[in-house]
């Protein structure tokens, strides 16, 4: 363990030393889809969370310089898919490895009464309408009140952490 | 799976299918410690994510009820303590296990220059200074900028996935 004082010495690294710590923090991988009118689209994302059970909301960080983010800012709805920890290969579709509508190919997708679209067979699908919008920095916060939730029997998500695709094994099993 | 039309058929109980979808995610456990000049608290939280890297920021979400929140309102600095999967014994110390200060007695705690508590042992301590504060429904969104991060080697966190303590594995390791 290096020491704070260590550390605040060197602030210019910061960034550097956050994105280490990051790596080390497991997350549930979603797929954020949205759509405003004309273009829809998808995107991994795993800076998601809930924020209030009154009303019922979450939050998504999204990257200002992508494709989503253009839609998001002029979409009404949008839908969180909760990856299961068999769709690793919509995750990777959905992070780059497909380019504009092919993504779509990868996985199951539905599109609702609106249109946009949301991936059938995902752990779970939350439907929000946009709520908030904040930006800081490189990214926005969009606040979503959700309208809608679809969810099945499986509750093992797609995680990733450490750069690499995990999945959440109760302690008890794994010591 | 249920279809979307009978979800939306009844949508007084989204509230309650959202914490059902919301069981199905596995998060990181953090505890979010804060000082405000008199007060010093610390709590669990697994609200938490990664904003920007420009500047290295990041978010918390926190219940407008707790001390917690309190002390953030008027605190200029708080630390994100992220726990290692051998640190359960303090997530259920500060999610209620232990009050007040009894909390600081489970786990290896020091203070900083201005007496801000962080966790020595935790997998990794994320200081921040308070930059923005976004109320929405029953919770504030903290924003913080990063001005300091200690972490060691462990890259084990200890995570809260479907009501249990759960850890990380690689899929290949699982499957």
């Amino acid at each position: 363990m290096e020491s704070a004082a260590n550390a605040i010495g060197s602030v210019p690294d910061v960034a550097a030393r956050f994105k280490a710590a990051l790596r080390g923090v497991a997350s549930t991988v979603t797929v954020v889809t949205a759509l405003d009118g004309e273009r829809h689209h998808g995107m991994t994302a795993t800076a998601f969370m809930s924020l209030s059970m009154e009303p019922p909301s979450l939050v998504v960080c999204i990257n200002r310089s992508t494709l989503l983010h253009d839609i998001l800012t002029s979409a009404r709805r949008f839908c969180v898919n909760i990856l299961d920890e068999s769709q690793e290969p919509v995750s990777v579709a959905f992070s780059g490895g497909l380019h504009g509508d092919n993504r779509f190919a990868q996985g199951s997708w539905s599109r609702d009464q609106d249109g946009l679209a949301y991936l059938a067979d995902a752990q779970a699908n939350i439907f929000c309408s946009k709520a908030a919008a904040m930006p800081y920095g490189t990214h926005t916060l969009f606040i979503g009140e959700v309208t809608d939730v679809r969810f099945g029997e499986s509750v093992s998500p797609l995680l990733y952490h450490n750069a690499a695709y995990c999945t959440s094994l109760p302690r008890s099993v794994h010591l």
